[in-house]
């Protein structure tokens, strides 16, 4: 159900039955290492190319979720998933072999949270007994697609984010045992002129306040609802340009729950990934392992993840436009947790 | 409501309170000339790029949809859109303006009812009061990305397709006056390991057949159930191959019901189209014209459009990969003519 003017209300609130998350290397030497299912020392899984590997990050994590939640695959009535790929073809490829109705869907690196968010209100309004929600992104693909080519090797400014390589998945069902989907806000474009696609995370800090804000005001809640309100990747720069907006408009969060997916997946004293992470497979993995996990190991009760997507293309930051930017957020409580 | 295994049936069916299409030069010359809101004589329309000038088809339909619909713009919930431009720019870029929560959304040409049967299923479930559905293509901005540059003016094949130049939009509500959406069939990727770009008719066919087959069993409906079944974009090669197949598995659909938008909307005698019309805007500015026109003159009852997708991307092509397709089918029934 609508609930204020952006937000929908889950009602029967869909249960994430289970979830996977499978990364590259770089993922497996960061913080959240024991948190994935799976960690693939190869950046080509042995695929004769990076988008065919970026396939399998995902499709292994669909696979992976669906063994974990006990549901025959056949028993899925859609998967909605979408990837940074030039017409999502990593998604697509993916749903040819899943073999299930398919809703692809984009918002850069928010569609991780716009595939949950949509996955959950099609369970929750009936339209699905259950449901797959994944997306993906590769470091080699991405990079050849929007920068340079990958073996170019070139310098990054600091503000830079680097994409992850992984692919998330979850699934859900009516009913049964597991964390809750309570609600999801659908962001609106956020664009405050920034050029820069090196500095993506400052693009799209306004448009993660934006949702979050409109989330506190639909739901008619405090941030202390929550135990944890996490960013997709804003990684460093953004996430501290977030903080500060929040107090210019004197929303209290208190900055021991605010954080980022992006900050967390890697060691930025260790690693050379610029600010942070980004990526579909950000939020995505980092949600589908991570955060899920701590929910289900009783250390969150409450958790809402916006995931931020800024909406440039190559050619639109050629032809020099700026980069619209949207943040998606879903509202996920651990089982008894919630009312 | 879940109606079989991959199907929405709307018990409460949306409303179609509004709709527009906006086209370009070619189109205007078109046996539906007189069937669309606005015909630009311009492929630029004054902007200084396609890109641009797509997005303004795209954009023209939208406001007009929204005054057509007598609604408030500010009252309408989300705006369900997407397009072929590499990461969906030309709908992000409008969503921005329109300003409105927004749903990014991708199937290729199948977007244009990919969209519709998401918007509807939101209103439906009542996760909105309103919601916009739109979707565009711009001849020269596809010919350009997929094929070659398009001043090159390279020759095509007869199985070849022409890009719809236009935008088409519409304004769904819960209660009103307009056709009303009764259900959706949500599509499997079909993939008959067909690789060539020039021929996406043929590779699409399978996935048209197998949609209508599905939505037909999932509603216990005889295709005569229907006044018209029209898919998107197959054009003469797809459309032809599509008969066939029904005949093959001996489907009765009465061959006066059979439509294709890609075959209405140009004359293939006089017109260079090669096979046909396709593009998002190909289906989108049928349905969002000469299809519901119809519904409202009262000369059809109800409908059932299939828009399909060829789901490559220029990459996937020249990494020998095949086309990957899809179609999704949205009923349609007029005002007083269904039940």
């Amino acid at each position: 159900m609508l609930q204020g003017k952006q937000s929908w209300r889950f009602d029967s609130p869909p249960v994430i039955l289970g979830y996977a998350s499978v990364v590259g290397p770089e993922e497996g030497k960061g913080p959240l290492k024991n948190e994935f299912d799976l960690i693939h020392e190869d950046m080509r899984l042995g695929q004769k190319s990076w988008e065919l590997a970026e396939q399998q990050f995902l499709e292994q994590a669909i696979t992976r979720a669906v063994e974990k939640s006990g549901i025959d695959q056949n028993a899925v009535n859609v998967y909605v998933g979408g990837d940074l790929m030039n017409q999502i073809t990593s998604t697509s490829f993916v749903a040819r072999t899943v073999g299930l109705p398919y809703l692809g869907v984009f918002g850069a690196c928010s569609t991780s949270m716009e595939s949950l968010a949509v996955a959950a209100q099609l369970i929750s309004s009936g339209a699905a007994h259950y449901a797959i929600a994944g997306t993906c992104s590769h470091n080699c693909t991405a990079e050849k697609q929007f920068r340079y080519p990958t073996e170019y090797g070139s310098q990054k400014p600091p503000t830079a984010q680097f994409t992850v390589t992984g692919g998330g998945a979850s699934v859900l069902g009516a009913s049964g045992s597991g964390p809750r989907i309570k609600g999801a806000t659908i962001g609106k474009i956020v664009d405050m002129g920034i050029k820069d696609p090196f500095n993506m995370g400052a693009a799209m800090a306004p448009a993660a306040v934006d949702t979050i804000t409109r989330h506190l005001q639909d739901f008619q809640l405090e941030p202390s609802y929550y135990d944890l309100i996490i960013t997709g990747d804003l990684a460093e720069i953004g996430h501290s340009l977030a903080r500060d907006l929040f107090a210019e408009n004197q929303v209290p969060i208190d900055q021991t729950v605010f954080s980022d997916c992006g900050l967390l997946i890697f060691d930025r004293e260790k690693q050379q990934v610029q600010a942070g992470g980004s990526g579909c497979g950000c939020c995505a993995t980092v949600t589908y392992g991570h955060l899920l996990n701590r929910m289900n190991r009783g250390e969150l009760k409450r958790i809402l993840v916006v995931a931020t997507g800024a909406l440039l293309s190559p050619l639109s930051y050629q032809q020099g436009e700026s980069i619209p930017c949207i943040a998606h957020a879903v509202a996920i409580e651990a089982e008894g947790g919630g009312n």
